[in-house]
């Protein structure tokens, strides 16, 4: 009998806005495992820290590679395989022994984030259940205390390291809009905002549901300031309201 | 001191995917306040009655109209402003004598739905405190076990009330797609997605994380079939993935 390996969505950040199945899993459980960056604590790992069961066994999966190989160079692609194919065997090994496994996931797990790399790769061998959770876009949006669709509102979800053509562009399709990934590219999404004529209505949202949650105008953030990974950038949309 | 309304996210309907803090509050409320059809038991208040404690005060608020005038006929806004003023009234009357509300919202408040028209016009006059949740969509993009997003996807979230020339359009600039609002937009929704080359990539989830989910291919379903309200269409990403 395999053991299950579940990939548990946290939600945004507070610990109150996991599913209640999430935090019975996570509670309960006996093998955490969680990506991080060789170093480093891991952000989901660090997320969880106040549920960890005292006795779990941790499975930190380091990323051999993140931002220093371009995504275009073809090396990225074979080394992040090899990686996600050891961390599978990894798992494999522990849910074939008939023990459960839950890996930590920020956010919702099918909604961008890493475990779907490993969740092709394991859903044919083994067991594995998807627990679902609140997305930091929607803990950014809470924060703004306006609502961020409306009617027939079209609400378009952007990253911010494409091209600043395709963000403008997107960005005019849009009538509410979320934009992930900002870090470096902060100052190309002020541009595109502003091309977009979006600009003076955008906020950003850094932290959201996390300590130190703070919530800004864009047009009040200096231009040249790197925000953060863990931002949002929300434009809410003017839909029919009664 | 007055009371606090909360706009309780109950999430996609399976209880246990509803956030600690929701379950929390709802399971200690002393006042519960939803919306529904005259006649009907409203979907919020269902998906909400195995937490409901047993001596609660029920504020039912109930919808004058809903498909029976068009949207476009300006006697919809006049009679829904009406019915949404004095559901605020009523509520406020509650959180004036110091007493809490919860006020039920399926999936995320501030993510379509109507708590909103209730939250713009009480946050200036009593305290208010909005509890995301997880989506509908969430839950539906989990019932196909396929991720939604990858890499740099576009994810593109658009109402089936839409003109069909305007559903092409969204559908051609999406890399991934979420249609909600099905109904009796269903046959327009289905011609939009084959004129957008994304019908045999399309899927039809029902009931998502409620009793009754059903998962199938578009395709496989028939034309002429009016699908009910709690259904989402999903077409997933095909963004990077090494």
């Amino acid at each position: 009998m395999s053991g299950t390996i579940y990939g548990l969505g946290l939600g945004p950040g507070d610990p109150d806005l996991m599913s209640v199945k999430a935090h019975r899993l996570l509670t309960g459980a006996r093998h955490v495992a969680f990506f991080r960056k060789k170093g480093r604590p891991g952000q989901a790992r660090t997320l969880a820290d106040p549920l960890m069961p005292q006795d779990a066994i941790e499975v930190p999966m380091e990323y051999p590679v993140t931002t220093e190989i371009p995504l275009s160079d073809p090396r990225y692609n074979e080394i992040l395989s090899a990686f996600y194919a050891e961390s599978v065997a990894q798992l494999v090994e522990i849910a074939e022994r008939g023990e459960d496994v839950v890996v930590l996931c920020e956010g919702d797990p099918f909604f961008y984030g890493s475990f779907m790399h490993l969740y092709t790769r394991l859903k044919d061998r083994v067991p594995v259940e998807v627990i679902p959770a609140i997305t930091g876009m929607s803990a950014a949006w809470t924060a703004t205390g306006l609502p961020i669709t409306w009617g027939d509102d079209v609400l378009t979800v952007v990253m911010g390291t494409l091209p600043e053509a395709e963000l403008v562009r997107q960005m005019l399709n849009a009538d509410a809009l979320v934009v992930m990934k900002i870090g470096r590219n902060f100052a190309k999404i002020v541009s595109a905002l502003a091309q977009a004529g979006k600009l003076e209505r955008a906020w950003l949202v850094e932290y959201a549901a996390m300590p130190g949650q703070t919530v800004q105008r864009l047009s009040d953030v200096a231009a040249d300031q790197a925000a953060p990974y863990f931002s949002i950038v929300i434009v809410h949309g003017q839909g029919r309201r009664p």
